[in-house]
């Protein structure tokens, strides 16, 4: 099975993703990194695990579906059967979605359907919640929105400052996301609706 | 210190609540039950526990208000510190909010602010959730709104009946409403913004 790895950032998911690869927790082939952000620190990351990575200029696209349609065509060639979203920061249009439907995850660092959006740790913290978390999802047309994979929690112990905070939620996601991915690729998840059942 | 409960159905947290008053893990005054409905099953449990128990008619009131302020002044009567609501079926006025402010706790079956509102945890198990919870909270003019004093999350099992999970959070309903009752009658509480400290 292959993977893609899409992200426009510093790619800590990307990292814990590419060493569970590598160690063989999850048996695929991590095939390729795609990037809009030309200078996104996880191109460096991609470049040490000897992970190809394409970086596509948004400038050079005329809408969000003429720049997705490229990506999709990348994929397609590289013969992709999970994308994989760490930090990218764009909404994928209807049409990519469509053309990997349930083959396409997320990974969002609070318990969904709280805290949709950027910005989640530091609005979970704010609103003064005791307990957030980590929610990886396949994705569909809506953001933050398609058929939850697995969750974890975090507790905000007293006194936790926000840092501490982000800290554990970022630890958990290492954690989460390559467990996700390895599920699928074992082909042990059933979408049946909003339910993803783990066989 | 004096509580009084606002309830309108079966009453199974004021059955957990009656218990820890009891049994002196509160240890405080749990001076009288208020229903809005004749019929509650939560009556009989008052009576069984001996605890005061008034009925208010809401259909001879011509306004919230007018209902709101009626109550208040039994509250007040009674010299009640707080003000617990246990499946109260009614949305409190401003003005009696403003009389009892940060003396006034509810409880929420989800972990908010996801499932804000009725049937929450019917809505998490069709939002596909791996983990939902309870939630004890100040209140404030909002529905479901107010500082959080604590959660706890509950994990929907692989193949879990919406049943099962309705009796696990209710389980943790029947410990988290006296864990936070006995937290504020014995001062521990303080709130700054929206976050509340257990010191």
């Amino acid at each position: 099975m292959n993977i893609a790895v899409l992200a426009s950032g510093s790619g800590s998911n990307f990292e814990a993703i590419a060493k569970a690869v590598k160690t063989n927790y999850i048996k695929a082939c991590l095939k390729v990194l795609i990037t809009d952000n030309e200078k996104a620190f996880v191109r460096v990351r991609a470049k040490r695990f000897g992970i190809k990575d394409i970086f596509v200029n948004p400038k050079h696209f005329s809408s969000r579906v003429s720049f997705d349609k490229h990506i999709a065509k990348i994929l397609k060639n590289e013969k992709i059967n999970l994308v994989v979203l760490a930090g990218y920061m764009r909404v994928l249009s209807p049409y990519f979605v469509r053309q990997f439907q349930h083959q396409i995850m997320n990974i969002h660092p609070a318990l969904l359907p709280a805290f949709k959006g950027t910005g989640a740790i530091e609005r979970a913290y704010r609103y003064g919640c005791k307990i957030t978390g980590v929610t990886v999802h396949f994705v569909d047309e809506k953001v933050d929105h398609g058929p939850i994979i697995v969750q974890g929690h975090v507790v905000r112990g007293e006194g936790m400052r926000l840092e501490e905070l982000e800290k554990r939620v970022h630890k958990l996601e290492h954690i989460l996301y390559p467990l996700a991915i390895k599920l699928y690729v074992e082909r042990k998840l059933k979408i049946k609706g909003r339910n993803v059942k783990i066989i």
